[in-house]
């Protein structure tokens, strides 16, 4: 058992110390980073959230001091009381380097065994054991700043909020089940056996009510739940910044929130955003990039070669155009002289995507190279070079399919090229970009059917309502995302507040009526009673402070994570729970 | 439909405006209060949640709008352009009653049905109209009032904290299942059928395992939940204040808790809190207040008069004190006059706290009486009204019992006498204080084991850890409460940060050593590498809200609260879930 504080206060945090406070006597607490012996003296660096402040223990300091310090090891959780002197030989790598503590005092107020995993940066440990032991993993310095970032981001963003007439509301954790959406956590209800709340995907229904009820600006830094399959970098419980406004459009949404991401990239990144962001509408996304998400830090811009191969004798390329398709091709610098075995697995890779096949035109130094070489005569090859302003070294990658699959292969791949290529490396641009105009509705060709692209309660653009039940396929939507380096970084919309609007829209989804009342007849009740216009927006916060962090993991930025099968190797949850609890809920486990 | 905005924008609040801004022109949108026409002119008063403003269409300020103005109704949502003008008749009792705004243009953005609930203040509408309809009643300016000041109060709290070090950081709300709390809610497990998490009842040991982590200062406003039967002002989800320090002590977390809640009620509802806040042992409550939340605002404190009856061969006191319980009274002025009927009223009321009967002696101006004037000589009655100093005009009010009977009794009785003679009416008082050196266990007759008072992480006081095991009543803990007008505002304690007495405590608490580490076991593990001491706090925000608010329904401060079955009548949560839902979780419903 460690000696208790009885009546001993810190005076000043370890990284704190600096010349200015030499000659005063402070007392500090943490944690041993290393103790080492030199010259009969201990010398112990001590470890606080703030930093590291060498400690020096002697016998002619305090004897008695000395003598404990010398029990002390790695991670023992100690106070010192002592007088700040300079220290002879300077440690410029520390902010405290100029100074030392001399050790007249000590008390251990805990001991360590030695740790599972190392306190130290960048430490490179299995993921399953960092989890396991994630206090110590969360004691280490990098994660420290990390959450230091994350703390200091949400407070900006309340603040700027705040500001700008927001006001923070909570929404219900225990809610309704509501369909279109992803799978969502059930909860058993004890009072009404057989029935269930859900947690929320988002607090969207809920926010519309506010502005129902008049709040005019609503924010919440919410916590959403779904209960999928976890890709890298999805957790089954993350955290947005959730907002919405009254008597606004598109335009009052995307200007307030660049000013919001402007604030806190310059207060907690030190990085300038030029206003006005870039705006991008879907479309011109998709044809140059491939990609509602696109990564403007780079070019290598899709290009529509269709009408220029059109005459090409080559099925693949006919077969697409003949079927209302496409030939497009990207343009990559510098790789003609590719080999054949990395090519193949670029063809390999676009198939992954539904791309049936890949055609490759090099044009090397020593004349051009192309795998259907047999299809295209010298002049066709030309031209394409030509279409695509290629140059001497570039390596042109072309696909030919319906639309969706060139996009979809061609976005990918512009992007694994430039991870092939390096051409990121040393990049520190931030570069957003607004991407709008987003389709109202994709079709899911397994069910056959409309759904929607963002969700049901988006508002179609007003020059497109008239095609609502016609060809919903050609209704955009008020949509805008938010697009940092080729990741969504927040996305909203303008919301229909009007319920005849509301109810063709879940018609067009798919919904008879009955079955819309029942899903949402609370927010359709709603829009009889004078529902003002109305939209918003909400961030991925985890992702947010990904970017702010500076790390690729989200693991890295939420306290206490869970693993990709949604479990948490610390608590070891879900776990086994008492009989007695699941029969007062009225549930049994299936066998 | 209504008609789009189509680029037209707000350009001020229907609250903001004032005599100085005659002569501007404006756009306002809101909701019409009410229309009236008065001299050939519309007088509408338009609100949002800044207020109301009077806006006046004539026909000869502009025709069309005049014509338009002529249809709108209660409720329909609104925006109008027009000059601002100096009103004629001043209406003192509204902000903006010195200016009117000519509407010159209106747009009728959405119209409205009757609503079901009027939109005034002080409504007297049923609580579950006023829930299905949640969003008509958080319409209403009282209602927009409290969630101003929720936001501003969380602001505020949040502000301070920041400034004091602390960071905010987010645990989980897919936790696992301990024993020794409330009931939890659980949610099936799609990867590990069979398998639950549970939802935390609060962020207790992680926030402890973040100060294991070197954060040093946590906080958080986090979302907890209990599955219990709602008492009065009981939700199943609330909100919490939640803290926790490294490297302090009791005096510490109540220092600077003491300058928080200075700040809030200062800054939220101009509240001067005077520190530092008075202190009284768990003790000194129980006796002269018969409960660890004392309302200080009045006396009545309660008396042992066991000492002064000992000679009183009456049964019912010889027989409390033969048994080691006690005999003890209040005085309540000016109420020796009560009626038979009353008084018999008060002995049913101890009778549900558990006592046997009460003894009355009316000290009236005639004489005095006595409900045991058989058993008492009047030097014996004399004696106590002297012992309890009670003068003509006196009720004293007796109870013999075991003491937790007597004070439980009695202190419901004081706070039930209070209500009764209206000693509380016009009292403005915000009385704090904090309850300290609570026991750190209660015996559990049903279970005739020991459980522990606030919870098995609390710290015993270092003079009681010898009784730990020989005598777990008389161990009293480092635990306090901040108690307001006889509530708790928040509580909490300094924790144990040693595996050893951790494992001890639960030892006591009845677990086996499996068990604990079972159950326990991530915190125990982590307590062997150098934990702090630490300590923290937690304040039920919605209960601080009420109280800055001056409301006393907890549903007042929730914008969408749960009823007393834990039922949304809003959304009609919970509610029956798809069959292939259930099938994914792998679990059936009972029958």
């Amino acid at each position: 058992m460690g000696e208790a504080l009885r009546g001993l206060k810190r005076t000043i945090m370890c990284g704190e110390l600096r010349e200015t406070h030499v000659g005063n006597k402070y007392t500090v607490m943490g944690w041993v980073q290393r103790r080492r012996n030199l010259g009969g003296l201990e010398f112990v660096d001590l470890r606080d959230r703030s930093g590291v402040l060498q400690v020096v223990f002697g016998e002619e300091i305090d004897k008695e001091a000395f003598e404990k310090a010398n029990t002390v090891r790695s991670e023992y959780c100690i106070a010192v009381t002592g007088t700040l002197v300079k220290r002879e030989a300077a440690n410029k790598d520390l902010p405290t380097g100029m100074v030392e503590l001399k050790g007249e005092s000590i008390k251990i107020l805990s001991e360590s065994e030695t740790p599972p995993i190392y306190i130290k940066e960048n430490l490179d440990a299995a993921e399953n054991i960092r989890l396991k032991y994630r206090y110590l993993d969360l004691r280490r310095p990098d994660m420290q700043r990390i959450f230091m970032i994350r703390h200091r981001a949400a407070k900006v963003v309340r603040d700027f909020l705040d500001e700008n007439g927001f006001l923070e509301m909570e929404t219900p954790i225990l809610g309704k089940s509501t369909p279109e959406g992803a799978r969502d956590y059930l909860v058993p209800s004890r009072n009404f056996p057989g029935k269930f709340y859900a947690l929320p995907q988002s607090p969207q229904l809920f926010k519309q009510l506010l502005m129902v009820s008049g709040y005019d600006r609503y924010f919440q830094i919410a916590k959403c739940f779904r209960d999928e399959d976890l890709r890298a970098n999805r957790q089954p419980e993350f955290t947005q910044i959730d907002m919405e406004l009254s008597f606004v459009e598109e335009d009052d949404v995307m200007e307030l929130n660049e000013r919001l991401v402007q604030k806190v990239f310059k207060e907690i990144a030190g990085v300038d955003v030029k206003l006005p962001i870039e705006r991008m509408p879907y479309k011109v996304a998709m044809e140059k990039y491939g990609s509602d998400k696109p990564d403007l830090r780079f070019g290598m811009e899709i290009n529509d070669i269709s009408e220029t191969v059109k005459d090409i004798d080559f099925k693949v390329f006919q077969d697409a155009l003949a079927n209302g398709g496409s030939v497009r091709a990207i343009k990559v610098q510098n790789c003609a002289a590719m080999g054949r075995k990395q090519i193949d697995k670029l063809v390999d890779f676009v198939k992954t995507y539904g791309a049936k096949g890949l055609v490759w035109v090099a044009y090397k130094e020593d004349g051009i190279k192309s795998s259907i070489a047999k299809f295209m005569s010298e002049e066709q090859t030309k031209a394409v070079l030509d279409k695509i302003q290629a140059e001497t070294g570039d390596l042109v990658l072309i696909v030919a399919d319906k639309n969706s699959v060139v996009f979809q292969s061609l976005g990918a791949l512009r992007l694994h090229m430039a991870k092939e290529t390096g051409i990121l490396q040393n990049n520190n641009e931030y570069r957003f970009v607004w991407v709008t105009e987003f389709p109202l509705f994709s079709y899911n060709e397994e069910e056959q059917r409309f759904q929607a692209e963002h969700h049901p309660f988006t508002a179609p653009m007003d020059d497109d309502i008239q095609y609502l039940e016609s060809d919903p396929g050609k209704v955009r939507a008020k949509a805008y995302d938010i697009v940092l380096n080729g990741e969504e970084l927040g996305g909203g919309s303008i919301r229909i507040h009007d319920i005849k609007l509301q109810e063709k829209m879940l018609k067009v989804l798919g919904f008879t009526e009955e079955r819309a009342w029942d899903s949402f007849g609370f927010l359709l009740e709603a829009f009889k009673f004078g529902a003002p216009p109305h939209g918003g927006l909400a961030y991925g916060l985890d992702r947010m402070i990904m970017f702010l962090a500076g790390t690729e993991n989200i693991k890295d930025v939420i306290a206490f994570p869970k693993n990709q099968n949604a479990f948490c190797p610390l608590t070891e949850a879900p776990n086994v729970v008492d009989e007695m609890q699941l029969k007062e809920l009225g549930v049994n486990i299936n066998n």
